[in-house]
């Protein structure tokens, strides 16, 4: 970013994540980017983020660094009620502020568990020993508090390491806190335009033309057969950030579904429910996960009536009607099959649309026409010709299967909102 | 670690991440991951993973830092051909080595884009401006040659950030080395125990008489419904790491599900193929995700048959027959209802097991009696009494949706394998 853009001073952070299992491979850290991302987001410079081992004198350590570099750090993990878990030892140590049990802490951990009937193991009083000078932030997502600590002229922060607790936290209680004390903060612009169906490298070569304004940082993140392309600027660079989504976006459309934060399923699922449609579906190879990633969208049964995974051919044949002649003649993973599949499961439910997925997900099961990778997908709907896509995904098991049921999202997507149908 | 087990010394390795897009959180560092596991596995200890910007000034700071503790340092990122890349210079300064052009690396890039008939852009000529007195480790896969150099008493090794290439390089040139190098490495011993249905502190409270063997070290690395034990030790102790394992397992049954690396769908699939057992689900909160967790198990199809998302009562009614009295009278997440799943997806799918899920994930949906996080999961088994039991899970949607998915199969586990039955 140029000098000359920049009006206000940047406000370092820093995050350290703490645990034996980070530094041995056996976790990946998802925590330090999601924070990166956050602080980034409000209009903190991120100055470094660092991993350190289960102990206290590398806790220190590492905060006390980052603490140098940074007016704000966010420190995860560490704060379970095993003694492997010393990062309350570690911030009292680096503050010389010693430990105490906080009775209000071990009160509500008491009576967390009193509420499911459950005795409080001994090892979770641990988590109510916080350094003296420490402010408590409760955790209503779980046993251990998280906390809030000055060392020098920095706050330090202290969250559990479990994902989603770490997020529900720095959302409702420590994100709100930050904003009001660093109300100098220029939040960086963030466009997020969620693509599908269309490689990177495609998308670069469509958008190459396009001449990307001044203070314009264009990402490109992608993830299965979605990507997400992230423009971000400073609060300045506004008016041309908008231009330049707008160039994007006509030269991406209809692969573009989302200008903002909702996932292809969520997409789906308002279209269907402004129109009052309704969805059924059969799956083979998804094995349900079409069905997970749907009614993970908190009122998809809305729209949402059900399903079969049939991934028997008994299961086809019995439940939603797949003629046994179409399976010896053509394969369980066949156009003829898909169609049957969609059909039948729309007709059963008697909804407004039905999905079939068949296909070989791997690692067994290719054959020279039907490789692994080979999945198809038919879409059927009430009083409309029926559609079916085959397709070859690359990648193992879990990226075939992931990349079928966004590509069954989309063939749905376009379906709805008339949309020119799916290239193979 | 005790010291006095420890015949071999700890050799201590680190990890520097160089980009300003992983301290955005535009990218998810999975470079420091891959290295961490691979070092691990090869016998040392990693002591530190931090991350910073692209500015010598941070870089030099971390290597520094790194090779302070450990005696391999593995830099990645910031070798390639722009200007915002600098870790060859960060690199000169730390060491005091100038940057100067070498003609047998510039040489080999002129050649590499000769052969794919493309004129070398002059950016691409800062990749052969190396520190005096680096080494050289040709890049066959990519632009920008890896380095390795000495700072004090450390190695220090720097890799492109391309994932691809850093593994490649890794493996072929850098592993090599380290090997040859570090002779006295003893490779440490896993024991991974696979736990479910208990919670951290319980397992911790349980496990509290049992004292650990010295130079043996205890990971809880918990993930919804399931906790992993890692037991690690250097090779020496393989006899007390063993039978400390075996007297964890005596504590923790029958919630051990694993000692090895298969997952618990792995663990329920094996049980049921061997006893030639066959399996149906019916899901209503889970939408499919039982099914997707199955069949993500490569020759899953050998025992599910397939399964119903019911996720409307109409679904319910129709397709496996839940009485729409039972539904008035108790509600669609009442033991009656899913006993009523379980066993209508038996008898239609004519399989040994049937499990049906039925529950209040969130946001919405809770009442007074049946709170968010309500679940009721019933197994039926065929010429056997059917279970069930009413679970109360913590944490949001997802949360509550993935421990649902890890009881129904654990509750699956104990029928088929005649282990005492889940406690609610």
């Amino acid at each position: 970013m140029g000098k000359g853009a920049r009006r206000r001073p940047a406000v370092g952070a820093a995050i350290v994540t703490v645990g034996d299992e980070l530094l041995a491979g056996i976790t990946l850290d998802t925590n330090a980017h999601w924070l990166a991302t956050r602080l980034t987001g409000l209009g903190f410079t991120v100055r470094s983020v660092g991993t350190v081992a289960d102990e206290p004198a590398a806790i220190v350590e590492a905060v006390a660094a980052a603490a140098r570099r940074a007016k704000v750090v966010l420190v995860t993990g560490g704060l379970g009620p095993t003694r492997d878990d010393r990062t309350f030892e570690a911030l009292a140590k680096l503050t010389g502020s010693p430990l105490t049990t906080r009775a209000d802490v071990a009160e509500a951990l008491r009576r967390r568990f009193a509420s499911r009937g459950v005795p409080m193991p001994a090892a979770n009083l641990r988590q109510a020993r916080l350094p003296r000078s420490a402010d408590v932030i409760p955790n209503p997502w779980g046993t251990a508090p998280a906390i809030r600590m000055r060392t020098g002229g920095s706050l330090v922060f202290a969250l559990p390491g479990v994902p989603g607790e770490m997020r529900s936290l720095f959302e409702d209680a420590i994100r709100p806190q930050l904003e009001s004390r660093f109300r100098e903060l220029a939040p960086r612009i963030l466009e997020r335009l969620r693509v599908v169906a269309l490689a990177e490298a495609e998308i670069a070569s469509r958008l190459a033309p396009v001449s990307v304004p001044r203070g314009v940082r264009v990402s490109y993140l992608p993830s299965g057969a979605e990507v997400d392309l992230r423009l971000s600027g400073a609060a300045v660079d506004r008016t041309s950030l908008g231009r330049y989504a707008r160039a994007v976006i006509r030269r991406l459309v209809p692969h573009i579904y989302e200008r903002g934060n909702r996932s292809l399923a969520e997409v789906v699922i308002e279209a269907l429910r402004e129109r009052g449609e309704s969805l059924a579906l059969a799956e083979s190879c998804t094995g349900g996960l079409l069905g997970g990633r749907l009614t993970a969208v908190a009122g998809s049964s809305d729209v949402l009536w059900g399903g079969w995974v049939t991934y028997a051919n008994d299961a086809k044949i019995q439940e939603v009607g797949v003629p046994a002649r179409s399976l010896a003649a053509h394969g369980a993973v066949s156009v003829e099959v898909a169609v049957a599949m969609a059909d039948g499961a729309r007709r059963a439910a008697s909804t407004s649309h039905g999905i079939g997925i068949t296909g070989i997900a791997g690692p067994g099961g290719g054959t020279p026409t039907k490789p692994v990778g080979t999945v198809v997908i038919a879409w059927t709907r009430r009083g409309a010709p029926t559609l079916h896509r085959v397709f070859r995904f690359d990648g193992n098991r879990d990226a075939v299967r992931e990349q079928a049921v966004s590509l069954a999202l989309d063939g749905l997507r376009r379906a709805v909102l008339g949309l020119p149908e799916l290239e193979a």
